[in-house]
């Protein structure tokens, strides 16, 4: 009857779409993350990472996706403690919101084993917990959508309210994720902090048109209104070769291509999954060719689903 | 066969619907301008206000909606002149678009003698530069909604593209005009050059939820997203008892309010025609007790349909 045991997948997501910086998120089919829970007698949360990585903390006290699930134990203190294991299968520091996988595919299990006492919507203002732990603010562009799939607009954070966009098709994402680091904060710290009216008003014309484009199926509106002239601006210098590579993406077929979440990941919007590889081959030959960077390519349609259960087992 | 005589009616509208500060605009049915326009056998445009206004150029050269039908005829070099009358009905100064209804009557009106030779997306170029005339900027926030009905979204300005946003259902306004006076100009020049990048980011996270709510019928939804902190408490300060005002509308059960345009007219979105009508009598109660200020208030559902032609006479 009760579940004992569960393997929970929560996919990437990019965050932005270009002009909706900081209130939009699309959930993609892949990269992702897989959290596994597992009842145990002994109370609390007794965490491990599958196999080590650099930049991925270990203990059950910096690990957000331990850090989340220990909130949920101590709200609802059930009989049991759990035995989490992060498998993560996601690039790390990509701008594909990594912390907000390991966050969400963790709350999703141990809401499985605690027999789905919360409805999904409930569950995000734990996700946006472990995005606290890791950057220091409770961001719900990433962790939305991985949670509840297609496109997420958070139009408030205090409180936090999250719209689920309801999108017309299927949009067909291609990323790139070159191998550079681009540390979050200094992704953030180089924005202005003050931008002129006239900029804003065009962005916000541009985040309407984003949000009919996708509302209707219109892949053009989409792709134009994606233009983000606030901060693409200053994240692009910290891409090499962002330029030409943006300019490989459109002359190759993208309806738009701009940067996901903080980057380096850089991210397409194609007419159809067989362009999508194209395009995301032109962009790769570029980071290789100007910048001399490896890369690697995710072609994907849009995930309406977001995270889900791949097995579980009863007891 | 041909027209000889056309009499058109264009309604007001009320841009900006709060965070959509110069990219959005609904139409509403009333009030409105009327254009009457004829075929003449001199060449050129003459130009008749039907009555004498203080505040509306009564000259060919200075009067927007005689100038838009010059430019019409300029570029289109018919074998006849047009005698035009505009019977101005709507207030002056009022943030409800005035101007813009003057222009596209006039253009809509122009047309149907020119046997339609434009489309009414065409149109929109020529109603623009009666805007332009009007405030030295060729604005569409007001003309676009006025020419086509419903709610249109400026996405870009450079180049012009409208995009109509199609809405689920009947929205229901109410607009209180107090009779004070507000310079578009003052309006304008009162606005900082610059805002913090974190409330753009919180006003276009509303402007995505206001166009979700429009097209999703969400009235709940449009109105909290109508929420505006950049222009709106700038604005109020040239609205005597605006805060006031307001605070009547939400507490009588609108769903939003905001200043229509530059003001100083302030508007509610309401749940229901009869609702509309007892949000519209506290507020005006309000300019009435607290600022001794007369007004008169104007209930409509959203104009679907834009200008249209009141009665036409073939030759």
């Amino acid at each position: 009857m009760t579940k004992k045991y569960v393997l929970v997948y929560a996919p990437a997501t990019i965050a932005n779409l270009g002009s909706g910086y900081d209130v939009l998120g699309v959930a993609i089919e892949k990269p992702g993350d897989i959290v596994e829970a597992k009842r145990t007698l002994e109370p609390g949360v007794h965490f491990t990472l599958s196999t080590i990585h650099e930049n991925v903390p270990a203990t059950s006290r910096k690990n957000v996706a331990a850090h989340v699930a220990a909130l949920m134990l101590e709200e609802f203190k059930p009989p049991f403690g759990i035995k989490l294991t992060l498998h993560k299968h996601m690039p790390i520091g990509s701008g594909l919101g990594s912390s907000a996988a390991s966050s969400v595919g963790a709350v999703v299990a141990v809401n499985e084993l605690l027999q789905k006492k919360l409805r999904r919507s409930e569950l995000l203002r734990f996700a946006v917990e472990g995005e606290r732990l890791a950057s220091g603010s409770p961001h719900a562009d990433n962790a939305a959508p991985s949670l509840f799939g297609g496109v997420c607009l958070v139009r408030s954070y205090t409180p936090l309210e999250v719209v689920q966009i309801p999108i017309q098709k299927t949009f067909f994402w291609v990323v790139v994720h070159p191998h550079v680091i681009v540390k979050t904060k200094e992704a953030r710290s180089i924005l202005p902090k003050n931008v002129p009216l006239a900029s804003a008003v065009r962005q916000w014309g541009n985040v309407s048109g984003l949000t009919v484009g996708l509302m209707t199926g219109n892949v053009a509106l989409v792709g134009k209104s994606m233009e983000d002239t606030l901060v693409e601006p200053f994240r692009a210098k910290l891409i090499p070769a962002f330029d030409e590579v943006k300019r490989a993406a459109l002359s190759h077929g993208a309806a738009g291509c701009s940067i996901s979440g903080s980057g380096p990941s850089v991210f397409a919007l194609a007419p159809s999954l067989k362009q999508a590889r194209v395009i995301g081959k032109a962009m790769r030959d570029v980071f290789q060719s100007v910048a001399h960077v490896e890369s690697e390519m995710y072609v994907s349609a849009t995930n309406m689903n977001g995270a889900y259960v791949i097995d579980s087992g009863k007891g």
